[in-house]
């Protein structure tokens, strides 16, 4: 056995609290290296005395010593990435609190896991040997809201979903779609034209809007804001957005704001006071300026977003910024009723800010949802004191690499995935923010060559992932466009220049998702193949009511392909509604780039 | 190269701030597997473009790509215990982001490790591969009060330290160590006991004391609250503590009490309350009740701190209970300048509460010490919005093992302390509460067989460790006793029945940790040699301007011994303040558990 892949460390991952009521154990051991692996727990205070009685803490007589009372249960083996294998158990313990081990079986030999290292026998004399989870408080259970496991989000780029009301166009804006997006132009895009589509929307199958910033800024793409208090005249008023929301909630579609807390804009007043008054400046420590007087070039010397002296970073540490900041998120939340937060560059921003933050958010509105922008390993922030969910780009890194490039083969795609699902807690993974572009990327259809059939493969594992997937407006209709501006395009509102087929396709599976629980987020996803010969990848989504087989041909070729694991069975494909018999030895016939669901009758 | 033994991830152990400038970062590898490890560091944000100049994020052109812009530093080994080595390397980014990974080297091959998994070069066409500390914002650094790092504890058991105040002693106390103690009877000390011997611990060299409880509670040992506001009248008044506060503070020490927050005691107010009117009692919410009507037998139907019937586990979530138990932490800091809060089973209440508690106690007094009893990994509640410290039992066990026991040989030990010295960050481990025994233990001089030798080794290991050591009272002159109630026996004040030679050393060490920064806490520590068939250990303490060598025979044999490690030096021999020259060859001659420290001359 390979003891230096065996990997365990509580309070992450690894050990953590699903419910209340119940936790969660993983375990990490070298591929294809261990057989069996089993939970060895208990409580912390029940021992067993040689004489048969009970006691609660270890009593050691002459020639007597009480022995831990420790059950054992089997873990289950949910996945393997290119160097590990991950196992699983869940205990409900009756007291709350948790020691526990692990017993783990190769072809030679049995050797038991503890915090304090490997042993050839389960120690028993003491419990200070074994992993713990102390007490499980409900207060610090990972609680995200319960409605956001079942939310298909879509993203607006405000700028350029619809132009309601042509009064409100900025000075200068273009004609609907009549250019390409540059960094600088504009097009009139506003909140009475997201409020006349909402109907649009609700037919595809959205339950929730994620608006990128239209608080009043300088750019189109309003990062840098100029006041967090003020709607952005040029996208309409606070009126319409009070109507806009209740118009959303009255057909069940939930509202998430972006709050860019991490920096502001040049042209934000405080800001703006410390450039003109400099060091006497009662808003110099607002910011975090390296020296006086403020210069731009060849670099700003005061702290900002990456480089770009139009976005100088906020000291979220001072009190008055943390004050002014709290004072906006509480303000949208209370005043306009939103639903959620998604935080820009949340990772740059203090931990500190951030629980304040969720505690104003959740006594605002209980379940408002808490989203950052994270691209890398966000189990710090995921801890259940500071958000709900990150954006789960590993998610999306895998998923453009292996269906839009083509650029990583089945089985290290299904690698990765089986990472991704193991790097967080199940609780996590059921509420992540899995997105595949957005107006920071190329979109998908540029990313897939134009080939809507790869496109289509995309959208299908995506709606069929755990989390909250959410689509770029216009992607549904077969928009394209490359990296900022390119993706940045004018909504196509003429069904003559709309690709009906794609807009069909994702509504069937958005459809397929809230009807089938198994097909969303209300099941155990499992890599189960990967054909790397094929280009086929196989897996399975199951609850206790349900299993369904995802089979998808991600190859330019057409090919039969059979499921050894399966037994003698009924299905029905879903995609098609056709009712097949199918076995081990029945191969499906795949188109290139086709994907196939079969449910399994029983 | 073994890749599955490559382990790290951020924000623990593995990579933290030290201090607002300063970013560690670790790295596990198998042992002896690796040869060199460099660290490929840089900002997230700066990239060189193929016609030399810079850019912040990748540009992607025909034919030409960004390319990130790192650098590399060598990282060093700073040990190694059964499975694994450890390298380290420290980083002060200028713009206090980094992205980061490393490239590690054996006999075979150079591959790149990030948190995107292995490369055969290094990636740098994005930075998203790598691992990442988004920004060093201050206000998350780990930061325990600077007084800590040189603090000395003394824990007394306030009924059995000393008996200053015959007047308030309990009905049917015992004349002072007249008989063995029981759980039940009581001897009478009390804080005029304490203040009437503060010059004694002056003389020896504590520089705070941490107290077990006292407040007004039924049991000897008060861990059974019955009104946290007051002090219990057997050990005095608040006016009487005010002036042992003070007069500590005047001899430079520092005091801690224990905040037992996790269960009250069986007669707290709010309990009997609820004992008495069931359901109907305004502080039924208080404690986890199971069902109603309370029982005791044959197990309480409310949790409790294990199955202690008169330990009623409070609920810290409790709106009420919070207010009422912050009061209590803000009040004796306010009240009475107490300097610490050391948290009785503090795993056990929930972490939202903590940091709540934390809040509170450094607005009270920002440089206050908050320590947490917690016996096993400890990392959850040490990232600096909860505690600056734990009880370092990880250390307590090895040590006893080794020195005292003698069970298990030198290379386990070193083992186990260098995992201890790799669990936690640095700035954690400066802090740790380092002890041998307690009130929960049997004494250092039962568990070493009653040889004083063993004791004396012990003292120096203790002594001379990373973090700050704690002596129980009694000690230090030779006091012995089992478990509980044994290791509570009335304090011996008659010099003639105290080992004056074990105080003497005790002091004489005190003494070279308070006057030579590398004998403290002011260096790193790394473990040498342990030679499993001498019995003996070598470990090394050194900074920029010191370095001490430390030679340790736990054995029951004389034996000579050679430090290959040692070049041709003059070096000085603390303990006995011999200077002497010696070279690789030059063999030290070392008595039975006999402990040697010397000094490098330069």
């Amino acid at each position: 056995m390979l003891k230096e892949a065996v990997y365990h460390r509580p309070k992450n991952n690894f050990a953590y609290a699903y419910d209340a009521e119940t936790i969660h154990v993983r375990l990490q051991t070298k591929k294809n290296d261990v057989q069996h692996v089993q939970l060895i727990y208990g409580d912390p205070y029940i021992f067993k005395s040689d004489e048969g009685g009970y006691s609660h803490l270890p009593q050691t007589a002459e020639g007597a010593q009480d022995r831990w009372q420790y059950e054992t249960k089997p873990m289950i083996k949910t996945g393997a990435d290119d160097r590990f294998d991950y196992w699983f158990a869940e205990v409900k313990p009756t007291f709350r609190r948790l020691r526990y081990g692990f017993e783990l079986q190769d072809q030679e030999e049995t050797l038991v896991f503890t915090e304090k290292g490997f042993f050839d026998h389960i120690p028993d004399d003491d419990v200070a040997y074994y992993f713990c989870i102390p007490f499980l408080n409900a207060i610090d259970v990972f609680s995200p809201p319960t409605w956001v496991k079942d939310t298909v989000w879509y993203q607006i780029f405000p700028e350029r979903f619809a132009n309601g009301d042509p009064s409100n166009d900025p000075e200068g804006a273009l004609a609907w779609g009549s250019q390409e997006p540059t960094p600088e132009n504009f097009f009139g895009g506003d909140l009475q034209g997201v409020l006349d589509h909402l109907d649009y929307l609700v037919d595809l199958g959205i339950s929730g809007i994620y608006f990128t910033p239209f608080f009043k800024a300088y750019s189109n793409h309003k990062y840098d804001t100029i006041d967090y208090m003020e709607i952005d005249s040029q996208f309409g008023d606070k009126e319409t957005f009070k109507t806009l929301v209740q118009a959303c909630h009255e057909r069940g579609i939930r509202v998430m704001l972006d709050a860019v807390f991490n920096h502001s804009g040049y042209y934000f007043e405080p800001f703006q006071d410390v450039l003109k008054h400099g060091e006497q400046s009662r808003y110099k420590d607002w910011f975090h300026i390296q020296e006086f007087p403020l210069v731009t070039e060849p670099q700003p010397n005061y702290d900002t977003f990456s480089f770009v002296p139009f976005m100088p970073k906020l000291n979220t540490e001072h009190p008055e910024v943390k004050t002014y900041l709290l004072d906006v998120a509480r303000y949208w939340i209370e005043e306009f009723d939103i639903d959620g937060w998604r935080l820009d560059v949340a990772n740059e921003v203090d931990h500190a800010f951030w629980r304040e933050f969720r505690t104003v958010v959740k006594e605002a509105k209980p379940d408002a949802y808490i989203l950052g922008e994270i691209w890398h390993d966000s189990m710090p922030w995921l801890q259940g004191d500071q958000f709900d969910a990150v954006m789960n780009y590993p998610f999306t890194m895998g998923s453009i690499q292996f269906f839009a490039e083509q650029s990583i083969s089945p089985s290290t795609f299904s690698n990765t995935i089986t990472n991704v699902l193991h790097s967080y807690p199940e609780n996590v993974n059921e509420v992540s923010f899995n997105l595949l572009d957005s107006h920071d990327t190329p979109r998908i259809l540029t990313l897939a060559g134009d080939d809507k059939r790869k496109v289509k493969l995309l959208y299908l594992f995506q709606l069929s992932f755990i989390g909250t997937p959410c689509i770029y407006y216009g992607d549904e209709i077969g928009m394209s466009g490359g990296a900022d501006p390119g993706c940045r395009k004018c909504m196509v509102w003429e069904e003559e220049h709309q690709d009906l087929d794609m807009h069909a396709y994702v509504k069937q599976l958005l459809s397929l998702r809230k009807q089938i629980p198994a097909f969303g987020n209300h099941a155990h996803l499992r890599m189960l193949e990967a054909d790397d010969e094929k280009g086929i990848i196989v897996y399975e989504k199951a609850n206790d009511q349900e299993k369904l087989l995802f089979v998808l041909n991600n190859s330019a070729e057409a090919t039969s392909y059979s499921l050894p694991i399966l037994k003698e069975r009924d299905l029905k494909e879903l995609l098609s509604n056709e009712a097949i018999t199918m076995g081990p030895d029945s191969p499906v016939h795949m188109q290139p780039y086709e994907g196939k669901v079969f449910k399994i009758l029983t």
